[in-house]
């Protein structure tokens, strides 16, 4: 196991409101988010894994609300998951099955799972499950869909959606089930750790990690029946097209890693940040499942070419469960490719990389920035430290459009509000210092 | 074909000493420094690829010597290959041989081959074929020993590194060798063209180089015959155990690359720099083969746990190649991970690379450094720009101790007086402007 002595909290930590005990909840929040030894055990179907996943239910990204509260391309990727399940016949059967309670809509964050995006859960899909081996928590997310940048989870669902979901359900997943059970597991933070020294920030660039990844599998790809090799192909293309294969592990990973750190009394350190259509929001290791909601805060984008900021769109999203754990936005300055993909400058990274020391507990013990001089990435999200400061957290995020699909990536801040509401009932439950 | 048209020289290379002649010359070797298209289309022993190898000849880097200039490490790595090849029976019995002619020495460069660090051709030793598409030349390099300090090629010869000198030979080399003709040769450029946006300078570090040029061989490892398996897997695992695999590669494709652009009447750029045991040495493209010598130069260094600096010791060396196509030390700002290797800082990184542009004749095309904004590497070193500015060359190497095996690595710089001496035959040559 991994010890976090090494980039214990700054002496800066104890000069919190209300003395020791917030300090204590968040330097044990924070070393639990450096010990955290995510490991991919399985890959499954949704219903087998997810506690309290049921056949007829779709989970979507952030904070749960009522079907009549999704709209735009939220509700598609909701309509779309219900067809693609043969949960409806028709659209129009499935908005009247969604409005009387014949389909259920939850929220991914309350199954252990995070979703990309609009972030749709259904019950056959499979599922990457990811167990904290330092906690003995489990995460789980479900797998990228492609390159094509018409996406169920950007809120688009047709015949071609539907056969590159069925890909990854009855090609890639068998092959990597297989696979990841020869291999008995395959540890993520080594893969996650090295991806760090090699340009990725393991949220919107992922592309080392999936090739480290994929070296790790292949000798268990050897070992699968000669019958498989067409799959085994196509798996290998797929783990590599691009640079998001492993986000989803990613994500999986500082799920599990997230939840490990929550649920510890007195601890004013983020444990989820997400969006649905309506808002952001964030939870807080001390205040239980309570999601503090805010409004969506301007992005910093780049467009694919032949797209306009007026066509911007939010739809959800809970791949910012990276930046939670000190990764993504918070890892920026490891990954100075990213500025091709989602624009700025290496300069900029390095700043905006920088100001984020002032808002976390600590320095990961594990997650480095070689740029910095192999310093710890900013760690563990302290809404106090916000709401003093003002420096609001970053994220790295794709971007859907009005039409559905993905139309570019960018940057993010987190609103104030959500970590002034937090403040609010952080004072209300522990009393103000 | 990659053009280069985005990076053609600047209007400073226009002020050389003897006006456009010198300007259109350098301009053609700079064009084809970066137009260069290396492909891997081959393995196969020495003998039938190096044109003029013989069974009785072993190659050694840096420009050639009687056999009594050869000393310390350079020697011993010499009377190895001897012993390896079968060629003596006891190490009195190759120093006999070496003396009376019996086992010829000649230098790696004159058989379009690179030797890392002492550098030791033998006939039946496997080499990579990597022809340069645009320019109809060919490269050779041979195989990366392993992650042991103790390797032929760091001086040392004993029944370790002839079993993993066989190891490569009956293993790696078959493997290799089936998989590249199946993909019908490995294009590198698209390799190593990534591998710079991933933490690689593609000399003292060629990690995601190495997982990349792995990824490309999987479709072929997987219709290998299934006898093979154990192979396939110990070639994997020898192609990613480290971060040196790849630079063989990266070196013949060097190689390839700087022949391409050698030969240009009135060029005063640096074709060649090489290391022996005795001096550091450069060719210039429009000077033929003649090497202009130096003393070696001071090393910045990180030595392994242990190590002392009084142990460096000089054994040769034509990894250098890189440097001379703007790769390694012009590549520095692309490799912040080696900082943990060689030592220094980020910025002392920075600083380094951008003082190479002054020395160069234009910014690469295709190899590029993110942290630049993309800015392409410092390519073709001008000899009069070295002399006139005092820039020195600048190269990441890896070290070697006077007992034998590598001891550290580090940073070094070409000494002003081959770059002194080249200019003095450039002006006999082509006249005082």
């Amino acid at each position: 196991m991994v010890m976090a002595t090494a980039a214990r909290p700054t002496a800066g930590a104890k000069t919190g409101r209300d003395g020791m005990n917030r300090t204590d909840a968040n330097e044990l929040a924070f070393v639990r988010l450096c010990e955290a030894e995510p490991v991919l055990t399985d890959v499954v179907p949704a219903i087998e894994a997810l506690p309290g996943m049921t056949p007829n239910t779709v989970l979507t990204s952030g904070p749960p609300m009522p079907w009549n509260g999704y709209v735009g391309g939220q509700r598609d990727a909701l309509i779309g998951g219900a067809l693609f399940e043969g949960l409806a016949s028709d659209r129009e059967d499935a908005v009247r099955k969604f409005e009387n309670g014949g389909i259920v809509v939850d929220g991914c964050h309350d199954y252990g799972a995070v979703g990309s995006l609009a972030g749709i859960y259904t019950a056959s899909m499979p599922v990457f499950v990811v167990e904290n081996r330092a906690h003995g928590n489990t995460g789980f997310c479900n797998m990228y869909e492609g390159t094509d940048p018409r996406r169920l989870n950007y809120g688009v669902y047709d015949e071609g959606v539907k056969e590159r979901l069925l890909f990854v359900q009855d090609v890639i997943a068998p092959v990597l089930a297989q696979a990841v059970r020869a291999a008995g597991g395959i540890a993520l933070k080594p893969i996650m750790r090295r991806a760090l020294h090699m340009g990725d920030e393991l949220h919107s660039r992922n592309t080392a990690a999936s090739l480290l990844f994929t070296r790790e599998l292949f000798p268990h790809f050897l070992g699968l029946d000669s019958a498989m090799r067409d799959a085994v192909e196509g798996t290998v293309a797929a783990l590599t097209e691009d640079h998001y294969f492993f986000l989803r592990l990613s994500m999986a990973a500082a799920k599990c890693t997230a939840d490990g750190a929550a649920g510890i009394e007195g601890s004013s350190v983020v444990s989820a940040m997400a969006f649905n259509c309506s808002n952001f929001a964030i939870r807080v290791g001390g205040l239980g499942d309570r999601w503090f909601l805010g409004p969506h805060a301007s992005i910093d984008a780049r467009l694919f070419e032949g797209h306009t900021e007026d066509e911007i769109t939010w739809m959800g999203g809970e791949s910012v469960i990276a930046e939670t754990v000190g990764l993504g936005g918070f890892a920026q300055a490891a990954a100075f490719p990213l500025q091709q993909y989602q624009g700025g400058s290496a300069a900029a990274m390095v700043e905006r990389n920088l100001q984020l020391y002032a808002i976390t507990v600590g320095e990961n013990s594990d997650y480095r920035i070689p740029y910095l001089g192999y310093r710890g990435t900013p760690t563990g999200i302290d809404i106090h430290r916000v709401v003093d400061t003002g420096v609001l957290p970053v994220m790295d995020i794709g971007i859907a459009g009005r039409d559905g699909g993905q139309i570019g990536a960018g940057i993010v801040r987190a609103p104030i509000e959500c970590f002034e509401a937090a403040v609010a009932a952080y004072e209300e439950r522990y009393g103000v210092p």
